[in-house]
């Protein structure tokens, strides 16, 4: 039986959080000063709690349980958005250390421990995407060589190879998927939204994390005095991309399946003055859902209704279309998340079974061994904000839920081999 | 009869577009040393044609026909937006200078003229708003006192009184309206639009100025992770406010007058990017035409439409609105309209009457005094750009038949008291 220490795992959390705290808040970018500080700390902890742990060439932090063969990997990330919340990943690689250290003490007090599997534990590097969004997981995955991620460059113009040259881990080894070792990969995370908090649930199973696809719009008339051109000669970008997006919305809300969603959050209108006809409007659409055929239908959809709104206009607007992102919804394993709910009802807690929103290193995850998420609330369902919280007991409570979990799978001769 | 010279007004023109001259355009604003140096020039070259000439203790370049009790006034601007054309305000003074020195010769050709009558020139400082729209002639009719224009800053932070300290021109008298002295105003410009070409006219006289209103329009909601919030819950601010434009845009085509336009060109997002939920949505719905009291339904409409968008939402999303900006339509003077169709005809060119759009320093005068203006067209409808031009050939005209129109305001006896 793995006894998590809640104290311990909440005292670790708070400790965490003071690396690049900034009121209720943390600010700590990949690879940034503050970033560096706590993957040390990080790695100390872990080295104290019997874990073999290194911090790797890209500054993945990796502990691994000694003299196992095989192991269910625990992770998240540790680095924050831009004034983010102390919860976001943080949460989900504690949970991996506090499971990890609990899981040596439970064999440890057996003495006589024979099992041949045991907890790793990750904290994988720039999950936020200050140089690339999840970066230590696709690298993980085998999706970027490390000398590819030397090329990324951050916000302001600092590469990958110069930021990792100032923390010390330059040249050392990368952390890749060890199939042999690796059966199972495991995330918890704070929701990031009001579900499980709307339907009084403490513990989400996460189904499969959405697909989300980005289209750039772009609308191109010409700037003219608004005073002086008659409407009907007018060639207004804006008011084109205003009934793209009235419309669209509409063809959305037809096709949308339960947890379809879709935003219009960027705009771009030049000249952007009162008294100038816009030359030219731009908008990214934003979509997401589980299901890839759907998201393939909306895709369509936004350039069929950005077409129709420029041939409204009679040739006066033109509008191209860029499908400028597309991640693939990833599945979860169901066979954990079925330990993930007899975990929870072991201890009277009911799970929801939901989708996940938001993009995690799971879904990269997903792809090469059987992986899972579990959730707990969000206050207010806030979340990437200094408001971003989650009561001590939910927090307990989710660590000591992954805990029975993970003994369930190791426990499963399914993961055996 | 007074003969303007075309090759002289086109000489004149083309030495002022060389103060400040950018490729094909001019970038003079107000006060800058190439405005200060091109009104040193203007009043040099008024001086030379026989007027009284003095640059005034705003700025405003003013030319007096000696001798005479009662004038016609004649007027425009010669400071340009940045990086605009060269005829936009520069023409009508041109033309007054012109008409001025053409109505000088045509007396000292007769030797025995006793007329009481003839030409003023003006050139209102800063039409164009570096420091404030129209500021000279809104000081002429009386509508802001010279210690008022004093406290006006510039985009640079710079006070009228300390711009105008390094030109030489502070502290000297400020010129306003002569009752006893101006019987009419007149202005001259380019049409900023493309209605005379799209008709294949060469002179348009202006029925009235537009007025101009702006309500901005501020949707309040909440910034949300874009994936993680079910649509349903979501206080997109951005959607609410699509809605009200796509909304705002039929209940405006469906009371317009034949003249009425109307734009939305100023957006403001928060926090604007593609996987967030807009908290806040801000645009400026502008909108002219000639009769105030469309001008007022439109505003209320503004408001209705913008709390049924907001409405919509089931309180989600709120909005604010606020009537930033008002400006009157102003009635141009039918009778000297007249003499301008009477002039024109006489040159065998029929002239069409249409509405100005755009603001101009007339429709102040229009309130003080009989006035009036005439266009001529704009090359592919451009203004306030590098590309803005007319055809020497038109230049001249409009030239041709202002000067008509002046003898005719000047022998009629309804402008004699």
């Amino acid at each position: 039986m793995i006894e998590i220490d809640g104290d311990r795992l909440l005292a670790d959390l708070r400790t965490l959080s003071e690396f690049g705290r900034v009121e209720t808040g943390v600010h700590r970018l990949s690879l940034t000063d503050e970033d560096v500080a706590a993957r040390k700390w990080l790695a100390a902890r872990m080295a104290e709690a019997g874990l073999e742990a290194r911090i790797d060439g890209l500054g993945n932090v990796y502990g691994t349980t000694p003299g196992v063969r095989r192991t269910v990997l625990i992770g998240s990330h540790t680095d924050t958005v831009p004034k983010g919340g102390w919860l976001d990943g943080a949460m989900g690689v504690m949970y991996g250390l506090e499971v990890a250290r609990a899981f040596l003490e439970s064999r440890g007090a057996g003495g006589e421990d024979n099992r041949d599997a045991g907890v790793d534990v990750i904290s994988f590097v720039d999950e936020e995407g200050h140089f690339h969004g999840t970066t230590g997981s696709l690298t993980f995955c085998g999706d970027f060589d490390p000398e590819t991620v030397l090329t990324f460059t951050n916000t302001d113009g600092v590469s990958y190879a110069e930021a990792l040259a100032r923390t010390g881990f330059a040249g050392g080894p990368v952390t890749r998927l060890d199939p042999a070792r690796h059966i199972a990969f495991m995330e918890a995370h704070i929701e990031q939204g009001p579900i499980l908090e709307a339907a009084d649930k403490r513990i989400g199973i996460v189904t499969g994390i959405a697909g989300m696809r980005r289209t750039a719009a772009v609308f191109s008339g010409q700037a003219d005095h608004a005073g002086t051109i008659p409407m009907a000669m007018r060639r207004d970008a804006a008011g084109a991309m205003i009934a793209f997006l009235h419309d669209l919305a509409g063809r959305f809300k037809a096709m949308a399946a339960a947890n379809t969603v879709w935003n219009f959050g960027y705009y771009r209108i030049e000249p952007g003055a009162p008294n100038q006809v816009a030359a030219r409007a731009e908008v990214t659409v934003e979509f997401r859902d589980l299901d890839k055929a759907l998201l393939d239908r909306m895709a369509d959809e936004v350039e069929a209704a950005a077409a129709d709104a420029a041939g409204a206009t009679g040739g006066k607007v033109s509008v191209e279309t860029d499908r400028v992102l597309a991640i693939h919804p990833a599945d979860m394993a169901p066979e954990i998340g079925r330990h993930i709910e007899a975990a929870s009802l072991a201890l009277d807690v009911e799970p929801l079974w939901m989708p996940s929103g938001a993009a995690h290193d799971a879904m990269h995850l997903a792809r090469v061994m059987p992986s899972a998420m579990l959730f707990v609330p969000s206050l207010g369902g806030r979340s990437h904000d200094p408001a971003e919280n989650t009561s001590d007991a939910d927090i307990v409570l989710g660590a000591q839920v992954l805990a029975g979990t993970v003994e369930r799978v190791l426990a499963d001769p399914s993961f055996a081999s």
